[in-house]
């Protein structure tokens, strides 16, 4: 029987004023759209980074939700004044903002009573009906709201909780990869590149990047296809190409 | 006499499938941002990254052209078939795709006649009406069409062109901004952080952001100002702040 072709895509939404003015390198976008990528099957197809501002974090979420299959947000669900994420996420879709029973609950654990002060207890505030994404490196949630998936700004602790966003996304089917870096230059390949990805159209998408490497210049030329076969197929014909124009190929 | 607090603001537009799919680290948004903070007090506003598809850019370049002063493009200006940056600009304000005369004779001269081949000839084709953004690692000029300025995808490349940028750009207020980096966490400062904020809103902009360092973790606060009177105020009442909860703070 022949599989079906599932596509399910996603948005990043990147929330920080110091990812905007360049304070700050985002890590996050390439983690994310790996992760999807090669354990879910999910292409993430927009990014977006905006500052905390309430009514731009508003439009963008229900813009994106309304877009793609998933939006994952970072950024903004901390305990301090800057942190508006979580109250934006309510308003956008017209929910109550409100203390989350389990998260509340696993912070008081987390912090003892004593020390659960106000802003620990605010990062258990979020949309009504949202669901927890269980955070293993320090205890506050992420959340999903509707199809919006609400994750930190730290990378290290959002790298520790990726894997618990499985359980609420929907597979898509495995896209195939293949790199060859080449010793050329592109103007060199790209009128026969051109005319490989025209005979595979739509179904092998092909990427050709500059590289440097110990004083050489080089091509990375990255074959991409959710079919195996048709990815094997363009690969013959790049290889062809290669040997035509008699460039070498760079092992790592 | 007071000089008029001039806000200039940016969007950046990074065009490319491989920073989508992960596959290679974005490192332009950081630098554009910081150069455009540091050097002509334009702050950038939004960034979006998308693939190289054709409706896509065009949609994109149009909306942020309108909502923003400036806004950056990268990548996409190579001689393959997934270059199609320049020819989407064209599109979207719906001019000419044509060969630029100044650019052509600069790839000629840099490549000699015989090795200037069709994809390097594709370098010199752009929006008519263009104005050059000179390039002195690889002569392949980016360009500006109204206001979006196109740069190249690779970082090396780009940060050789920026300066090419400030005469295309109006400068507008610097802005001013202090780190303090302290060995506590947000949640402890939290409170009083809001009540600054608010004190100088609008007028200080302050943000907070954990970090972990040698295995202790801490917060930096940074504040940043157009008005460098208030940005000192703010930092008096931020070190008040630390005083009274006795609070380290990290040198480096």
């Amino acid at each position: 029987m022949k599989k079906k072709n599932k596509k399910v895509n996603a948005a990043i939404l990147i929330i920080g004023n110091e990812i905007l003015s360049g304070r700050t390198q985002d890590k996050n976008v390439a983690f994310i759209s790996n992760w999807l990528n090669s354990k879910c099957g999910i292409s993430v197809e927009e990014v977006r980074i905006i500052p905390d501002v309430e009514k731009t974090i508003v439009k963008n979420v229900l813009h994106l939700s309304k877009k793609f299959n998933y939006v994952f947000t970072t950024g903004g669900i901390g305990p301090t004044h800057d942190d508006i994420t979580a109250k934006s996420i309510s308003k956008a879709f017209n929910v109550k903002y409100e203390y989350h029973k389990e998260a509340y609950s696993i912070l008081e654990k987390y912090y003892g009573k004593i020390k659960f002060n106000d802003g620990r207890k605010k990062m258990s505030k979020m949309p009504r009906t949202s669901k927890l994404i269980y955070n293993p490196s320090s205890a506050a949630p992420g959340f999903i709201t509707k199809n919006v998936l609400t994750l930190p700004g730290v990378p290290s602790i959002l790298n520790s909780m990726i894997e618990n966003c499985k359980n609420y996304l929907t597979k898509g089917s495995k896209v195939y990869s293949k790199t060859l870096s080449l010793y050329t230059v592109e103007s060199n390949i790209a009128k026969k590149l051109g005319l490989i990805q025209k005979k595979y159209k739509k179904i092998v998408d092909i990427g050709s990047y500059p590289f440097f490497r110990l004083g050489k210049v080089g091509v990375s030329v990255v074959i991409r296809s959710t079919s195996k076969d048709k990815l094997k197929k363009a690969n013959k014909d790049l290889l062809q190409l290669i040997n035509l124009k008699k460039i070498e190929i760079l092992k790592i």
